[in-house]
């Protein structure tokens, strides 16, 4: 037997999380609700397993402003080298690869699962989170562009959000590459290296705002605690043109259409872009008016390296309340885009994809915001063992309420009194317990105790006799049990 | 660019694999029944992450016929030790510990999902597998054992299997230590290995029988294949006691009781586990006669050492019959039982316990040979796209068939033939498609297609007009669609 000094510390490894109760039923309830759209627009599920040949992950992240590496990684025994997933999108890339000879084309399917990151957590940063994801790959069709929005408008819905309470932008690549396009025109020295500065930079319009921006373009910028990030060297001239570029979104998609038509000119990429986008929100706007739903806002661009043509970013715009009555903006919970070269290291190929992603935490935490989305967590019922002759009648309580559908436990812990049940039952959220002693048996009777009633006054009694005495408890027909409960709960 | 030969090739790492459409599908509804099962229980959901620290989980798998290791390890940037968790039981340990002063005591909880186990991989057995566990903690009472049948059984009925069915049969590690005692009083060299070592045997009777365990318990066994199994090395007397152990079971409780309290005379251990077995049974019998399905049988004695009282394992007992009419046992599908020294090794103090394992994989494959519990795969209906002109109308008619509930998809890929693109349908299993194109607007119809009618011809023919003539195809009007749907779809 180990002594105290070599016992093990129990604890979480850091960055890790455990979930309990309604922490997983919230969120198991938001994943069906996803998981039912996607359905409905024809995605089939996969689920691959959490371990991959390192080799088919690639040893970099999606997310270009990540360190290097991030993924959990190591050498089996047979000497191959393993990872866990980091994202979704990855294995569905060698899915793909290995199957495509059996799977429809174009393929469709979501994913749902906990993915890991090897990097430093932080507050509501977990290095195991949830992520949900729909692609279509092998088409270059713009209808599977637009369809990503349409997904995202149909969950938001489902989940009981507004029109007035989200809004999702699109926008795409190909117009800021007509932007950058005409600045290399004028500048035989442009580096590939400033082309992925202008997008970081601009990934940062939301934070730092026009004038933030204008110095990462250009000289670079220092923050306040002092740090410097290096500009993308671009000239003031040069850089006046993403300002522009950033500052034409406008009152309605039409006119935003305009600013832009003006400044890509003749830029072979900025007119395909926007004709792309043009198609994509008239097929959105098809169906209804979602014109104020889905807008086109130029200044979305979204993190990651590799899209190639639509990126969409889906916002919470509500503006919810916490429990202490501050306003809190959730800001975006959602986004994707089309993206072409995620299956050329396995197919030497490029293959067309576009897909979306749903931020889970995000996305949990807003509904637990959104008061009409809470569930209030209801603890069993608690049938209570204060007599062991009494036990079988009980447990034939315990199986009559469960059979009725109604949640129900007997007291299986080691105490006899029914102050310490009733003070477990508390501990589980039960809002009623059942009393059946020899009293009862004799009358053929049940204590039915209302411990939503009764929770303040249990902290100070302590005999079995003080229980009965409690105005919230009260007596019925044994034969009523059911009954008398289902009457209380609908109460 | 890398040319073929640096190509990556696309495979799962040995012994796992990936999981497509309806066989996610028929998991997620096989778990959601399980969880509703423990949730009206008043088991509680806990979800830890998949990765703990090593010494968290020890280094023992709990089968003890297992090769020691068998655990996915590495040491991370921080030179922490991390391991993929191999059960659900580990983590529970380690969550009781860390969090007991704010959890309910006795603490109940019900964890579902993947655990890793890094062992031969061999026909339908991966390195990855779904765990789906109950567990009451911080109790000795026998009425939380009752419970794991009661569950077990609910769990079996909920899943439609009718009581004639499944077995679930019960015993109590107890009445063997009574055995074991027995056999010690007369033998002052008795090892601890033999311990395990009679164990072991025991649990082999359902494959050898009687004469394959008497050499077990005794000299040793060859099996087929030459390889050579160490025996327990007891005396031809002891093992008869064992050998009549195992006999002892007949016709009925009351019997198997008679026969079992003749064999372990005054040892304590043996009366002990005898009364506690006769009154979980006296429980589980409470409701209803469930004599004939939770019965007492001596054989059980599960593989795991770790058992320190009743234990469960339950088996369905239908006679399966698979595709090709070959008939199948199932078996085995769930098993547990009461344990003590989980949280020892953190606490440093025996906290008692007991909990209920289903396995996953195998109720699965049951499921799938009980053809009233089979769900028939349907793809999405398919609105073909044969004419630019006409998209937003057929993007109109896909919202429209979803706004209903009903599953559709607009099609997305790269051909503009509807022949490919009823191969499409064909590969996804729609059983309905949709045409719309220029002769059907003018019209004010929609072409529907029943591909399960259509489906030998369509091999055959290729221009669009042949589709129209296929008698497969009917004209609706275009207001009409969702109506004519719904009833081509309740067909």
């Amino acid at each position: 037997m180990k002594n105290k000094t070599n016992r093990i510390k129990a604890e979480n490894p850091k960055g890790f999380k455990d979930y309990f109760g309604n922490e997983v039923i919230d969120r198991d309830n938001l994943l069906d609700v996803i998981k039912n759209v996607y359905y409905r627009f024809g995605f089939d599920p996969l689920e691959t397993s959490a371990i991959e040949y390192s080799k088919s992950l690639g040893k970099f992240l999606p997310d270009i402003d990540r360190p290097n590496g991030g993924v959990y990684s190591w050498v089996d025994d047979e000497n191959h080298n393993l990872s866990l997933r980091y994202d979704l999108t990855a294995p569905l890339a060698r899915v793909f690869s290995q199957f495509q000879n059996v799977l429809p084309l174009p393929y469709r399917r979501y994913s749902v699962g906990p993915v890991w990151r090897n990097e430093k957590p932080g507050p509501g940063r977990f290095r195991q989170f949830y992520q949900c994801d729909a692609d279509t790959v092998g088409t270059n069709s713009i209808t599977s562009d637009a369809e990503m929005s349409l997904v995202l408008k149909d969950i938001f819905q489902d989940l009981g959000f507004s029109k007035k309470d989200f809004l999702i932008k699109i926008n795409n690549r190909k117009i800021l590459n007509g932007i950058i396009e005409l600045i290399k025109e004028n500048n035989s020295d442009f580096e590939q290296g400033q082309n992925m500065s202008i997008m970081r930079a601009i990934d940062k319009y939301d934070r730092l705002g026009i004038e933030g921006v204008k110095l990462l373009l250009t000289e670079g910028r220092k923050d306040e605690s002092g740090d410097f990030t290096q500009g993308a060297n671009l000239s003031e001239m040069q850089a006046q043109l993403v300002v522009e570029f950033l500052k034409s979104k406008d009152l309605s998609n039409e006119k935003t259409f305009e600013n832009i038509k003006y400044l890509v000119k003749n830029s072979a990429f900025g007119l395909e872009g926007l004709s792309e986008l043009e198609n994509i929100l008239n097929i959105c706007n098809a169906s209804e008016n979602n014109s104020k739903n889905i807008i086109f806002d130029p200044t979305v661009v979204r993190g990651l390296g590799y899209y190639t043509g639509p990126v969409i970013e889906a916002e919470l715009i509500k503006q919810f309340v916490n429990e202490k009555g501050k306003a809190i903006n959730v800001g975006s919970v959602a986004g994707g885009g089309r993206y072409d070269n995620l299956v050329k290291r396995f197919l030497g190929q490029d293959v067309p994809a576009t897909g979306v992603s749903i931020g889970v935490d995000r996305l949990l935490f807003a509904l637990s915001l959104n008061k009409s989305n809470s569930i209030i967590e209801k603890g069993p019922i608690l049938v209570t063992v204060i007599d062991r002759n009494t036990i079988i009648t009980c447990q034939n309580m315990v199986d009559e309420l469960r059979s009725a559908g109604i949640r129900a436990e007997l007291y299986h812990g080691n105490s006899k009194k029914l102050g310490k049940q009733l003070g477990y039952a508390d501990s589980r959220n039960s809002f009623l317990a059942i009393i059946y002693g020899e009293d009862e048996q004799k009358n053929n009777t049940v204590q039915v105790k209302d411990l939503n009633l009764g929770n303040v006054l249990s902290k100070e009694l302590k005999s079995n006799d003080e229980w009965k005495k409690n105005p919230s408890q009260i007596t019925i027909k044994r034969d009523d049990l059911v009954k008398e409960v289902k009457s209380l709960i609908s109460k």
